[in-house]
């Protein structure tokens, strides 16, 4: 299979000006003015085969079939609440390949009916009230950057839908900086949350790549993955307590280090999605900045061979924050590697101590498993291995090179999964050969399908899979979803989890109901009926 | 208050012979052979003021008030049951001191009514079966060590009550060596595991104190603490799936190095002690048994100082495996001290790379918190320093102790909690303030009572506190049911939990039913429904 060549270019603007002032793409990924003009988006479709001659125009909210809300809030809440269509449409989505594809063909899911930005519990609290008493599904929504169908509402058992938008609650509130942790409001983004931890030396090095787009709360919501590579890396693990608005009233955990009373309170309610309440905020765990870095990049020839010099290094007490596998496709795609080797992105980091003898003892292991170690890049904040430096520049850019090619046709996602280190080779293998079969049948063009490990763990690996291939114009999603699918029962098959970081959402639901234990599936239904008694919050998401 | 002194002598008789031809002490800690004799138990009597002149005989099964088993268990799992007095005795408490004590009185609580050792899953979900049809209260079984009655009935809302012994279930079934987890059966005890798992040259590396007395499957249900003093140390984190028997089915999850896919089902039954189902298997993530290790102690004159220092290790990439601070009384007491010094014990291990320049960097540090640093002693395992040594020897010794003390009518027992570091040096000095002056109220003589953290965390610690007091005689359990309500208004009070690792229990109810978020109580009540519709699992444990 022909992988997409490396795209050094011009295809993306750089970003320009504060982030407070740049306009948000309501029908793809970031800011409007970082996708790719149409020069771009054909110059990337012509590094696809059998996708249009010409992009698709850029869909227009005010052209989407959007009805008269079907409910109006009462007097009290009016002024938290919005029907303009220019929001509805904006959280009508997430941001999967589905979703931008949908809007561009003109073709998005139930549009809410309205959006509420409440700016405390007391008023989530309320608008939970009134949504129950009147029949209105609400749909937590923070930055909105769901690729699993998670924050769209589908089927029409409700009389109306509210998308309940939590950026409104994005402060700091309390910050105990001896003992590093912060009380923060759920609706905070990314650099929003960190902004305010800059003054205290704290930062809760969690960067996700949908980082400067998604929340606090998205994040505890999905058990996002995030900055580390090994060790405790899942958001769940940097929980001190969690603030909890269920319509059944409003859970409080603890502050504690630890505890060992009873099951957990906070891991019922991270990953339940919004299903059971609405995070709106946490003590959480954080770091102190790092003053000691060192990063490189090592090549392989022998994918198999790189695979078992990641188990080592996650099996050792080295524990890198980046320990990125790409393989031969995802180290060219991202200019990490022109030759066909496979690139292991690796990175140290410590608020404490230098790390350059940790990175040369990992170098050392690695060139045992006959990696080709280039010189360590130490210090400083910018790595200097060009390696390194492009794969991260590209891991950024990634999602507006998606809309680009969306726009040419193309079909182009991304899917992730988790499985131990005994079936990561066979599970990698077959998701190449049976989703590229599918690829090449229902498009009649090859398809690339690349593979990196984002997360380590001495038991297993997090393999992230992407799949470029041409589209049936006009049909695009039925392509994804096929090919999705074929994906599923691979994953299945080889007992490799429906999703590792990205969350189930509606879109994995099939797989979720496969993997996950019946008896648990009892204890959740009963969970569901005694915290949202009127099955209002985001429904079809992880139970019906 | 006086502080017991140092126990170096003969207090104890060795281990003798293994494991296997030894009689357990169906009424106290551990080994028959093991329990302090008259001679030692009135010599352990004479250091605390206000205890009895000679030891309380030892207790005979026999002379226990014991009913005949009010149900029979039908043909098909009769060999799996038996109504012997002296099982039927070893089977009615677990091993707290008012466990100890009671039987010592001979007034235990309500003894089960039969004893059943199931061989396999299907004989575990036979019984439940049966149980549930006759009204039989079902008492999951691990060890018995549990010190917070987590294992006796209480009440009489049952026809009969089964205790569930699960030692006969004590396989390792599969090892994966290179990714490092085996599948291990719940009734295996520590050392029983750790046996199978050698040959591999892997370890659990899961030491409680009771390491020797409970079981996997115990350590799961109550969220055990264990070897590790920093990073992942609850059993918890080393879980990678479990199986677990309920009354509405069998629930396994997947192996997998970690997964997004909703709410974590293992940590539903994590923490669940027996109420929700019965594990039966898991398998766990293991390490490579380490072959560097150093190790060294430090006294401080300050024990704040000192809280000061351990804090400063928790919140560096140092990772000790231990990092045990012990207050003057309880280096006293282990004879780390003699000098009225605190004690902070330093371990370091690693598989795969030398330690030393860990400890070097460790002890530099403490240094700066006027810690004065012994010798380190690197290498070999069985480290050199002698207050690390005295430390280990008393941690496994101090149960007997206790035993003996209480044969001598004391009020011997331990608590511990987890708290935030900015709560932990009011929450130590109130404990020590309130709980001395209500044992000195209760009693008439002043108690000891002696604070060592366990554990420790970036945002806070696991202080564990030892109360030796005079008893009334006749009347000590009621004394020490005081002075707990005591314990657990100040860990209230200062938002310490009311367990890092002992687990809930009957004991811990109501401090766990008020640190619970309601909501959460909400849930676990419909998960409870949902699994155990008959409610005949471990009654009155967590949830009623």
């Amino acid at each position: 299979m022909p992988a997409v060549p490396s795209l050094p270019g011009p295809f993306l603007p750089a970003a320009s000006g504060p982030a407070a002032s740049r306009t948000r793409c309501w029908w793809g990924w970031g800011y409007a003015d970082a996708q790719p003009d149409d020069a771009a988006c054909a110059a990337l479709g012509a590094l696809v085969p059998g996708t249009l001659a010409r992009p698709l125009p850029l869909p227009r909210a005010a052209d989407l079939p959007m009805a008269r809300p079907r409910v109006s809030p009462p007097p009290t809440l009016a002024h938290l609440v919005t029907d303009d269509p220019q929001e509805r449409a904006a959280h009508a989505m997430g941001k999967a390949y589905r979703d931008v594809m949908r809007a561009l063909r003109g073709r998005p899911g139930r549009i809410p009916d309205l959006v509420a930005r409440p700016a405390d519990d007391r008023q989530v609290a309320d608008l939970l009230d009134w949504a129950g008493e009147h029949g209105v599904a609400v749909i937590p929504f923070g930055g909105g950057s769901s690729v699993v169908g998670g924050v769209e509402y589908r089927g029409d058992a409700h009389r109306a839908v509210l998308s309940l938008d939590l950026t409104s609650m994005d402060r700091v509130l309390e910050v105990d900086t001896a003992g590093r942790a912060a009380r923060i409001q759920a609706g905070a983004l990314g650099p929003v949350l960190e902004a305010q931890l800059r003054p205290h030396g704290l930062t809760l090095r969690h960067f996700p790549q949908s980082f400067e787009f998604s929340t606090l709360g998205g994040w505890l919501a999905t058990r996002a993955g995030g900055h580390y590579a090994t060790g405790r890396t899942h958001i769940d693990d940097f929980v001190q307590s969690l603030r909890v608005v269920t319509p059944a009233g409003t859970s409080t955990s603890w502050r504690l280090p630890a505890s060992g009373a009873g099951p957990s309170p906070d891991r019922l309610f991270l990953g339940s999605e919004g299903t059971l309440g609405v995070i709106t905020e946490a003590w959480m765990r954080l770091q102190q900045r790092p003053g000691h870095r060192a990063s490189a990049s090592v090549a392989f020839t022998d994918f198999h061979r790189a695979l078992d010099a990641v188990r080592a290094l996650a099996q050792s007490d080295l524990a890198p924050a980046n320990c990125r596998l790409l393989d031969p496709g995802e180290a060219l795609l991202s200019g990490a590697s022109p030759d066909g080797s496979s690139v292991l992105v690796l990175g140290f980091e410590s608020a404490t101590a230098p790390v350059d003898d940790r990175l040369a003892a990992a170098l050392e292991l690695t060139r045992a498993h006959g990696g080709r170690g280039a010189a360590p890049a130490a210090g400083g904040d910018a790595p200097a291995d060009a390696a390194v430096h492009a794969w991260r520049s590209a891991f950024l850019r990634m999602p507006y090179l998606r809309d680009g090619l969306a726009r040419m046709g193309a079909v182009v996602e991304t899917f992730e999964t988790a499985a131990t280190w005994d079936r990561i080779p066979a599970l990698i293998d077959a998701v190449r050969t049976e989703v590229g079969a599918a690829a090449a049948k229902a498009t009649g063009h090859p398809a690339t399908i690349n593979c990196r490990l984002t997360h380590v763990y001495p038991d297993g690996a997090a393999p992230y899979f992407t799949v470029v291939a041409a589209g049936r114009p006009g049909d695009e999603v039925a392509v994804w979803d096929d090919l999705k699918a074929v994906a599923n029962d691979v994953l299945h098959r080889h007992r490799a989890t429906i999703t590792h970081h990205h969350a189930v959402g509606r879109d994995h639901r099939p797989g979720y109901d496969r993997q996950r234990p019946e008896a648990f599936a009892l204890a959740l239904r009963a969970v569901k009926d005694a915290l949202d008694p009127r099955h209002i919050l985001n429904p079809g998401v992880l139970i019906d």
